[in-house]
């Protein structure tokens, strides 16, 4: 035997139990077919690029908490997000591109953040990104809240809210204010809002050396709120000042004014002046998402325009538009919250051969597995109860049994494991049974609020 | 701008362009699809481990090749297989799972080998493994051969062979041959037998210090053929001698006289009694997976029984059975053969607006999505000729056209690339076109052998 190893799992890395996997793919199986409804092209990039190629950007909070390290004379990094791998793969094959090009892509990032309850070091992101050549039109930034409302619509979710704001706008509001300090930096101080208000916001402002009339003036306007369509009204009063306002104010027009033929219901979406993104490579519309019970959690979908995809690998302007959703820590919160439903079974149908009828109950299985139905075949020797207790434990909704009587008879006791019901049918029954069991299940959403 | 860095990936790493992309997913989708037909669940487990607990088992060809390294005072490194992660997964939540385990898992693994034409050193795995709680079935072992033969099939591959053997035919053999020498090392010389012919095994064998009279028996032994009845026959005169002989040549039995029920045709499955896998840990039935028109590719779809997952870091008794896939090698292959169809498109309906029908477009679009046909907008401001040249990049198979006309009468125009064909319709008309080109889509074969 040798020695023992006691197995265990870094901490900050997520390994899920069986059932709870299937929980996990569940939500990325709406990712993947919401994504994939809108055609985007799902893309798969290494985990490991060479450390020059991935912090060609350099700098940064994330460099300290990169995996980095040497193999040979190769100097490696695993990614820690999906947008370099993006950056690099479109200015690597721009030639071979469809442009605008539309993609996806789900996958692993590492990040050694200092362990703590809730936060991973290796987590997925689950990105879209729409990049075009040289141009992109501002229809695709309309399209982004269109595909965020139903990626959560179909997992479940209703108290959610996208809030959209344009940087531009808030950039053109700075250069009619006439302020000197740098519109990042203001940025930065206004996206605090929410978390330390607007008081305080206020303060940090003059502090860093603005006016108090341009203080009151950007406190006045973060405050702006109503309607959609007021919204857009009191911001008409900064129109003609600032052409890059005006842009701006155009670009949030467009986004609002689709959002009906989009489908995007005006309860999900609101117009939030607060919103600047802390990145400073968005320049136009920028995203986050909401859950209105949980403002605790943040945004849960995030991004925006940028203009600028590439530029440390390619002279090419690659302007884009993009969102991320951190998909590990998201299934962690709501698994917290206890918010996603149970019940998930690896199989529809267990097949349980009862004396020497295997061959039937192989053929049973077979038969139902053509007819796209999960089945399982349980061979192991063991007692009626364990076997019904092997039911259970994997949540299985039907076992069919096969003994003497139903082999003879060319038919199958399927029993319903939740009413406890069973009944002799031929396989066609159970076919028919099977699937209109499974037409129920197929509607069900992942996530439910407040109730099993 | 600043600097530009050359982009690069890393060499040994597959990273495909996007038609080829959806191709790798259509095959993983298979996969997927088979494997949960059977009730395997899906299982995720992080890329990096404790060194200490992937290297457990220790030494071997692999250590070398693998990435490891030091973050903070943690000794990480990355897996380079799915196994080692899994026996580590049911030695540590062994009371949460149900047994027999069924999993499977498609995952990348890392081997850090000489860059060298069609080898990885990122690479997909798909593996699946039954693990049992003190004891497992043999039909479970008899299963396999169908999963692999489902698997291949729907990829579309036909001319494969399933080859099986059991080791423990071999080891029986050995014992009633009488002989000392380590039988793990003449099973070493049988495994080279496709390689160097039957003349060379002899010479090896003689040259570890068989006699004469073993060498022969040896080779007349692995030189045993014909049909699954005669083999089994043949081998009957061997029976009575050595238990553990009679024990294989009965779950042999199992495995080939359940072929019929489990629907694996008799060209697709043989027995081969030089089959020994390399690998010490198999202990009973042994599979490899020939493509019978390129012998030169090995086997695709390897596996086997054994009888302890887990002895590195547990001492319950977890004996199991599995099989894996090389999926990115093979996709790799079957691409460089031209056995991957292509025209594969991200969506089946690009909308084009024309004019002032923005709005028309995109409800038009979302109503398709509604009845699960993949649709795309595009609404870059380009001239007629450039939007068609975008629709035949994707390769997508139908245009949607709205102008003036189409809006007012509240109908689309729909255009068949392949045909050239172009038809004013109803919505509902357009759905039920796109409907029926989706159902002829969807019995599609990825691999088509010899053909487009």
């Amino acid at each position: 035997m040798g020695n023992i190893v006691k197995p265990r799992t870094l901490s900050g890395f997520m390994e899920l139990l069986p059932e709870k996997q299937l929980e996990f793919e569940a939500v990325t199986a709406v990712l993947r077919e919401i994504y994939e409804s809108y055609g985007f092209y799902p893309l798969d990039t290494p985990v490991l690029e060479a450390s020059e190629v991935l912090l060609a950007k350099g700098g940064g909070e994330t460099e300290k908490q990169i995996y980095r390290f040497e193999k040979g004379d190769t100097d490696l990094a695993m990614r820690f997000d999906l947008t370099v791998p993006l950056a690099k793969y479109v200015a690597m094959n721009y030639g071979s591109l469809p442009f605008p090009f539309r993609r996806y892509q789900i996958g692993k990032v590492y990040r050694g953040e200092r362990a703590q309850r809730g936060r991973f070091r290796e987590f997925y992101q689950a990105d879209i990104d729409i990049i075009g050549d040289g141009e992109l039109s501002v229809v695709n930034e309309a399209e982004i809240p269109a595909i965020i409302y139903n990626t959560f619509t179909r997992l479940g979710l209703e108290r959610f809210k996208i809030r959209v704001n344009n940087r531009k706008i808030l950039s053109g509001f700075f250069e009619i204010l006439g302020e000197k300090s740098d519109p990042a930096e203001i940025m930065r101080v206004i996206d605090k809002l929410d978390k330390i208000g607007l008081e305080k916001v206020r303060g940090e402002l003059l502090s860093m050396g603005l006016s108090g009339k341009s203080s009151d003036d950007v406190c006045a306007f973060i405050s702006i709120s109503g309607s959609h369509e007021e919204i857009v009204e009191k911001l008409r009063a900064y129109e003609n000042k600032s052409p890059i306002f005006d842009k701006g104010l155009s670009e949030l027009e467009t986004v609002v004014s689709n959002l009906d033929s989009f489908g995007v219901p005006r309860e999900n979406f609101g117009i939030d002046l607060t919103i600047a993104r802390g990145l400073d490579y968005y320049t136009g519309t920028v995203y986050e998402t909401a859950m209105l019970d949980h403002p605790e959690i943040g945004s849960v979908c995030s991004g925006g325009r940028y203009d600028d995809l590439a530029g440390f690998y390619t002279n090419k302007k690659l302007p884009g538009v993009g969102i991320s959703i951190g998909l590990t820590r998201l299934f962690y919160v709501l698994d917290e919250m206890k918010y996603i439903k149970g019940g998930f079974s690896p199989c529809q149908v267990l097949v349980l051969p009862m004396g020497d009828n295997l061959s039937k109950a192989i053929g049973f299985a077979g038969a139902m597995r053509d007819r796209g139905i999960k089945a399982q075949l349980y061979c192991e020797e063991k007692k009626f109860k364990a076997k019904m207790a092997y039911a259970d434990k994997i949540k299985v909704p039907f076992t069919a049994i096969i003994g003497d009587e139903e082999a003879e008879k060319g038919m199958v006791s399927l029993k319903d494991m939740a009413s406890g019901q069973q009944e002799m049918l031929s396989y066609d029954q159970a076919v028919e049974r099977l699937l209109e069991a499974k037409r129920h299940e197929s509607g069900r959403k992942i996530i439910e609020v407040g109730g099993e």
